[in-house]
């Protein structure tokens, strides 16, 4: 169906079975023997695979199942169940899309912490014993950081401007990557994150809404807007908000690329002053890498937009390309993407599909380190850098080293709101990429696992811990001190 | 402590210990016959109620256990405190404040709807599969109210300048009245809600905030703003938004008023289309029961402020007074509350305390009506009212009869939002007043029983299904016909 893209739109992969387009069958099999064996060639043979058999146990003259199969696109899926369904002793009694199903009626709920079971619950929960906590906030406002949930909330807000690689699809469109960020938020982090999909586009409606609703949160987290409006949204609202705001696209991408080189280096033995990484890609990841590459001390960091080599002095540059031309590129070398990647240590891609191959690494200094993060379809793929590349990270989950920002986020917001941080220092952020290089134990440490994997529960606290010590540290936190027992 | 208020401020009831000002004692107490009897002796004496005794066996030489002691005050709490602890044989380990301990970190959490344990999970609920679902919403937008949040959530949204009876505290303070109504909301209607407080009181840019920021939302709750904004801001987002929008303050009030009196009016045998009502308060509450009794058929409606009747031609109205003379008082009655009063079937306070006696309820018609929802101190009190009001009701917990916007708010979103209603038409208001009615049972129905308790679990979905049904009749219900089957 076009209406849901294709495997290629959406993964890039238009070969591999995937959960992305996995379905489940409902299926009664004749309980005969040969019957679960034909059902299993049957989705072989037709290309899908079989995900999930749930145990049971056969006694009537049919079984009842509910079985799992990747498929590779919609169509696909649709060949699978009329295949199955044309098969003897199978009936196929209903079946559906599991990332569909997944997301009917929304991926979060908004439960209560307190009960509100009798008249005494609601005297205090709400009239009128919550008066009470309204007017000490009113008398203090630093007390709403302990008596609402602004302790531990983020707003997640994004006007679907750049969601992922889809473009600009818009607020209602974008709802269901906002609603994934909360849940990643809370899986990983305990962050109360709750999805705000702004229908603006305009940079001073966006700082203003922004603005105007930040009392009920203790962070806010920018998402999915484009570039150039994404950087000035960005340092206005940190200017005069008094929580922290931080653009997911820029810092959190930032962070992973960073915590990933940290580790990559120690495997080729490279000094960090002294290397040179080139950058493919001046939009907000590209820009935000390269300040977190230069913040942490690497020798030489070149940007590389449609144009070329970004340099100051170069023509048709905006004020953030601007900005970053005067930190980077000290010897104001200029040339294509392929010139400029000669010599150079680090490629770090942010930016299209296929743009570089195999000639363009050979040509990079000794042990290149090769980060292609385009999504779904990276600057080169890693069966072509393979042999070449001494590490090679890219942005997916089907290879090794998935730079994948919620090894960030959720421990970035967990300590910033633990400390109740006012902002977020690029110390924070550095911290954060340390922790979690960290995460990778120097005994493990290999060119397939310069990054814990998303799944590693230990990663957000400690991240969160390096993140609430670099707050205290740097003068941003401030406890509440304040007791709420009267005595 | 004065930062906290006292309890006159808040309940309204200097002399009665509440669950608002209660503490939880964690108290040892000597294993000794006659220890406990102490305790309950020396808190009894000094004014306390003991609420909660939690079951114990006594094994050792001592017990320590944690007592809830209602109290009047927060001073009232320190000196019950320090009574218990002078107590030979019991020893105070630690006392909190029960309701600060309440709120302490907010009273809502973001949690879930579906697991992130692998990477399958991820690949759904996440990248890549979460793109099938984005561009299907960019394809047809009515698919967010299926794949979204947007299904059941409702934003709460306030500006903190009319919060209970506390006036204008602004929004950092107003956050636990919204977090307690987004707990009200999900207790008893499932619905999310989620508090928006705005940083602005400016009525063009709560207007504009809220436009933003509804692609997230299914339902607008507009909370403790004050009139006369509160009536242009819901007027304008009503004709421009593609969901409900309802001031919970005006409408709310309004449903229960109607649902009481409808059963008052068959206790005393009147019929609705003779009465005369009179309203004292020309707030949001008093416009909007103004309203309802009118769209219910009641026969004469008297609105009464601070200058007295309300009628066309008076001079000193506003615009929301000139629309509402329009449709009340047919007569032109003019004179004080007092002189209005004399020969009418029904008073409803929302305006201020004490502002009537005995002696005006002996002047209105035979069994009088009497909603005296003033908060925390009513109009008249009950104890004056007895024996002249046939029926009598107020806003609060502690008599018979509360008028409580909880009957109605919880029921009337998931009605909204079960049929994808776009707005709220009066009839939906009336039809859930009609619902909450009808929740007193005839056999049941008497004087001190109205109205049904906020306890009343079957209210929500009764009013759920009236609202619902009102909404389809009305032709304001959009159905989802779409199938997340692709088969």
């Amino acid at each position: 169906m076009a209406l849901w893209g294709d495997a290629n739109s959406v993964t890039g992969v238009p070969n591999a079975p995937t959960a992305a387009y996995s379905i489940t069958l409902k299926v009664s099999l004749d309980n005969i023997p040969g019957t679960l064996a034909r059902f299993a060639t049957a989705v072989g043979d037709a290309g899908g695979n079989i995900a999930a058999i749930p145990g049971f146990e056969a006694k009537g003259p049919n079984v009842v199942r509910d079985i799992d199969v990747h498929c590779r696109s919609e169509t696909h899926a649709e060949l699978i169940a009329s295949k199955v369904a044309a098969l003897e002793g199978v009936t196929v009694l209903d079946w559906w899309d599991r990332t569909f199903a997944l997301h009917e009626g929304g991926k979060i709920e908004v439960l209560p912490l307190c009960s509100v079971g009798d008249a005494d619950d609601l005297a205090m929960a709400y009239t009128p014993g919550v008066a009470r906590v309204c007017l000490s906030i009113r008398e203090d406002r630093s007390l709403s950081h302990r008596y609402t949930i602004k302790k531990n909330s983020v707003a997640i807000v994004s006007d679907g401007s750049a969601v992922l690689g889809l473009g600009n699809i818009g607020a209602f469109a974008a709802m269901p990557v906002m609603e994934g960020k909360a849940l990643l938020f809370k899986e990983f982090g305990g962050v109360d994150g709750f999805p705000i999909c702004l229908n603006t586009q305009d940079p001073e409606e966006i700082i203003e809404t922004i603005t105007h609703i930040a009392p009920t949160f203790g962070g806010i987290n920018i998402e999915d807007i484009a570039a150039p409006a994404c950087f000035e949204i960005e340092e206005r609202l940190k200017a005069t908000l008094p929580i922290p705001v931080f653009h997911d696209d820029q810092h959190g991408t930032a962070i992973v690329v960073l915590a990933a080189l940290t580790n990559a280096l120690r495997l080729v033995d490279k000094n960090i002053g002294a290397i040179s990484a080139v950058i493919s890609g001046m939009g907000a990841a590209g820009v935000a890498v390269g300040k977190i590459l230069v913040d942490a001390g690497v020798g030489e960091v070149i940007g590389v937009d449609r144009i070329g080599a970004v340099y100051t002095g170069r023509g048709q540059q905006n004020k953030i390309k601007d900005g970053f031309a005067a930190i980077t590129n000290p010897d104001r070398k200029i040339g294509t993407l392929a010139d400029v990647l000669v010599g150079a240590d680090v490629f770090i891609g942010v930016s299209a599909p296929n743009l570089i191959d195999a000639a363009n690494l050979r040509l990079m200094a000794r042990d290149p380190i090769v980060f292609a993060l385009a999504n779904p379809e990276p600057e080169i793929r890693p069966e072509i850098a393979d042999g070449i590349a001494a590490v090679m990270a890219t942005g997916r989950s089907d290879f090794p080293n998935q730079i994948n920002n919620v090894l960030a986020f959720p421990g970035m917001f967990r300590g910033a709101l633990d400390v109740c941080a006012h902002s977020i220092t690029e110390n924070m952020k550095v911290s954060a990429a340390q922790a979690i290089a960290a995460c990778v134990p120097e005994t493990e440490l290999r060119a397939d696992f310069v990054v814990p994997s998303v799944f590693d529960r230990t990663v957000a606290p400690l991240v969160a811990k390096a993140v609430a010590d670099a707050a205290v540290q740097d003068g941003v936190a401030s406890g509440q001190a304040v007791k709420h027992l009267p005595g």
